[in-house]
């Protein structure tokens, strides 16, 4: 009811906030039998933590996952994984002001307004450091799927677009810094960001998602189709203000004969010549290679002098000092990963009711 | 599990086949005490049903509602609510072929796939006649949230835009055959739907939906993110392919200080100068106006021919026979917005347990 | 949340009022390939309706069970199930007293307050008559467990136990009228029913289930141990106070070196040579016989005069005319192995999730 | 799915085993503004702590709780609780044995069935040690429902029985040791579990809870009545194997006549003159005292030798060596009124959405 877990097989419930001790997640519904190690799951937050290089926020945070219940001996023991992350310099105790001014375009306003009281602490729990807990579970999510490869990276930043034809992997998405294959559009994605960050602005862009030898028959046909829960776990990331699959907002141009996917017969496999659909058919996979695009907005604080509200209503400025991400797409990359895998995951298991 | 349930504290759970005796919903969780009608019911069933005009499938369903349970005496009493739409030519038991030609970019081969055997109905569920059901429970919906004003309508068929300025209102809509405020546009859009279906062809578009009047406070901060919630909702909608919400795909050329909301003291109310942020902030309704796109693809049947393999992994044609829309949009416009209704329904019921 | 859901991976959805047109369910989550009729159904609806004899109330219900949805030429699609029954004789539309009397230790009252208005039809939902439903589901349950025998008796009616030493079947069961395998101790129940209905009064008694070739490893460790989701069951079926398993009661007088089942092998199967278990140990069922007793109250419905209040909170007598069950445990136990069906098709479909 | 959340409004996620580092509960559906503090939950924890006295186990275990979410400077913010209990003496890493010998009427080999594989530690998501976190979680629940008073005493300890007439409070529970308030049976209990404990045997019992002040109106219709959602709670606890309510078992022997509550006013209100109903009617609360009594069974661990198999499946004897409670009755009155609290202030919670 109060929307902190995710999944129905794969459940990941997430708890903390950013001025509190420490953050993390129970995921309820791994099966037994599954190797998982700290080291699996550090490398994917690894990714994902602040500080990797000038295109992030020099916070430094090294983002420990501890493994705390549910993993015996290295293999996954059928019980609750608590996964548990610490906050190395979060502060609630030394805030003593009254009012706060509310950063534009945050969630601090909205908070106050849900919950009925000021908190000074408001966007704590909308930090998008809340998003390494599912990131950590993606990490697991990867080994019920294990011959699933999802490789999320970076097309467009602001209006420097990538051109991506070919087949692309993580080590390709790896080699750059901003995460982008393309390392001609890299070059100028990081130009782009660095002027942001001189101007005390931001940047946002275009993250696309693709994922390869998925089963086919996994989503649910009316309410929990594939693509649904998949755009639900995008929109959850910190953000994105937009989600599309396959042909997406462009096949709304096509005609009905051009969009659609003819059936053909490959080395006795039903596969489809193109791929408008995006892998998913009825809200249930098709065997072919999913693919969608997520919208991110330019990060919300800035250090540009804005317009703005205080907690007693009146009207002020803010200029926000200190750390934070310039342009957050590198770093969602493993983020918009992370979710994906949760998503297969649960519908994988899910999928284990079909058949009598 | 099964993914036939929408929604935790309103929900609505959905059954039936095009090809059975009738479809249907069950909503469990409507207090008690609202007044609701079959009047009320079968006003926005009356607007999704076919056979509207020349620019909708011929078949002919009058999609009469029948209140089963959960309403005496034209009120709410907190017990479950069925609602039942007899189909009224069904046809499942004059049907013999053993095999199945798959229609490009259907369900069918997909859902042959999950449930492990052929189904010469397999498409039954996912035809967008499950919809009906959504847009009953909708309408209940509506009677949850009574300030709150849900109007969607469409703004682009194919490459014809509308030019939207002003506050639209669902009369403005229902002017137009094919629910585009823009009447000049408008009688564009009829003439390339009109085109599509000479030539045994479809077209997709684009609908808009804006909530006015919404409660601040809705929606969860971490998974169930009241933009979440709404994007998973629109990409249940069948031929949905992608959804952005207030600046969307087009915000992320933008810099954060173009993109920011300025909150701004207006009548005493915080409000925001600008709405890129969409009415939603951090996951949660700022209490500005909710505004959203969706893509819908063109119609998947159409009468040419194509390319496609038969339940026995045989190559072979098609061209679908019979009555279809030639685009879908015209009667997806109650459909947003009923979905729409059953989400802001649940978040408001989930949202009395914000406060002690 | 409103409670009218049972199940997580074999979801029951309950629909309809005794004073309404129909009842019935809507099941989600039944996998594919199954058989299904409504003859399966309907048997197991036969050994619930009223009238079955003169040990039953005299209202003649025919329920008889539609199927409309989700069974496809006699085998389950995977979709939803819906099952209706439709009320033959309700009378909602002549009801016009202003003032009801409440009847002692009915539902009327506590829906009354729950809901904030009153409904003369208040405890409409809350009649014996809405297991129907969770009886014809627990009729597909079974299918789902099919080499699973769940056989329900009576042991007690009043203060006549029967003696029951051996195995009991379903055969045994049905040859008495009071369902109770014990013939001699039979007669005499009908005996005492025959003075309780005479004098217009009501007796209560006990129902034992016994549930042979389970298979090991159904239930969950913490919250839904398999004993707990089977007590939760039973007291979810009107007129019940009382659930034990295994020893139960009697049990608490033992020293634990009595009571522990010692593990030996058997044919080279690990078994227990006692069963104090009752088939369940830590949550999880152990492939011995599951055994269970449900104390069920006297109805509460009867003839005599007794004190009560009135809906405006008058105080006044009530003496109910018509047809009731002086005893409803005869008709009760085709409704705990529903119940009881419903809870182990549950857990069997979730152990699909069990290992990797 | 996995079974490790209780409540659907005030969800207790459990996490952790007795062989790992720690063990705790995310509760998610607080809400906003209850204070909350570290006192308040230990001194629950307290009371439920093992090595209490000579009638528990001997085991040290300081069962300190620390708040790692969800509350702000003493006062709930809305987000999830993250509580948190270290394992002060566990031993994961010192365990090399390959086979084991499987404890009679324990979880062990049930669990081995259920996963797949043997796992030296199965039993240590079962042991008794995983109710702190409800009863961490039960201490919050309690300021959700402030006025209700909810008190659970030993009514008899094998054959010991008591003999309690008036109001219980928890002073009276709290001045004897095995926490029965009548001190002369008290005297009696202590001196069979010292006779159980002499004898490497144990004892099983009684536990009455019964809560005052309880709002009238909560409990939902068909499938989650109130006593259906405590009883679930109370087989949920380790080793209790029964559960009745009101009258119980006793009064299945009475006629209808005798077992119904009237109505009557006093004082302006509608009550009951007895209570067999046990304050809840048709699965509603009707705001009489709710009463009900829990079976548990004698400590399965003992010292006595008794025959066995181990993991192999090689017949075998074992005597447990160590610290092991001879009873667990006094320990388990602050975890029966835990468990109790968490479903009252779940349907306390969810009683807001029954009304428009």
């Amino acid at each position: 009811m109060a929307g902190n877990t995710l999944g129905e097989a794969f459940r990941v419930t997430n708890w903390g906030e950013s001025h509190g001790p420490a953050i993390g997640v129970v995921i309820d519904g791994c099966p037994a039998g599954l190797e998982v190690s700290t080291e699996l799951i550090q490398q994917e937050l690894n990714r994902r933590r602040p500080g990797q290089s000038e295109f992030t926020t020099a916070r430094d945070e090294p983002d420990l996952v501890e493994i705390q219940s549910g993993i015996f001996r290295g293999v996954s023991d059928g019980t609750p994984i608590h996964l548990r992350i610490l906050n190395k310099d979060h502060r609630s105790d030394d805030y003593n002001q009254i009012t706060d001014i509310y950063r534009p375009s945050h969630a601090g306003y909205a908070y106050d307004v849900k919950y009925g009281r000021h908190n000074p602490f408001g966007g704590g729990r909308s930090s998008a450091r809340l998003t390494a807990g599912t990131v950590a579970a993606g990490a697991i999510a990867r080994r019920i799927i294990p011959s699933t490869a999802i490789t999320a990276y970076v097309t467009r930043i602001k209006d420097v677009e990538a051109n991506i034809t070919d087949h692309v992997t993580e080590e390709d998405v790896e080699q750059s810094l901003v995460r982008c294959p393309d390392l001609v559009a890299s070059e100028r994605m990081m130009a782009i960001i660095k002027l942001a960050k001189e101007n005390k602005d931001s940047v946002g862009g275009i993250i696309e998602c693709v994922i390869n030898e998925v089963q086919a028959g996994l989503g649910e046909p009316i309410y929990d189709k594939l693509e649904a829960d998949l755009a639900k776990a995008m929109l959850d990331i910190p953000a994105v203000k937009g989600f599309e699959i396959g042909s997406g907002f462009a096949g709304t141009r096509l005609f009905g004969s051009e969009h659609n996917d003819p059936f053909v017969i490959d080395d006795k496999l039903v596969v489809t010549s193109t791929n408008n659909s995006g892998g998913i058919q009825g809200g249930i996979s098709n065997g072919m290679p999913i693919k969608f695009r997520v919208a991110f907005k330019p990060t919300a604080t800035i250090g540009k002098e804005q317009r703005t509200v205080d907690s007693l209503g009146v009207e002020t400025t803010i200029a926000a000092a200190g750390r934070h991400d310039p342009c957050v797409l590198p770093r969602a990359v493993p983020i918009v990963e992370g979710y994906a895998a949760c998503i297969l995951a649960d519908h994988a298991l899910r999928s284990r009711m079909n058949k009598s």
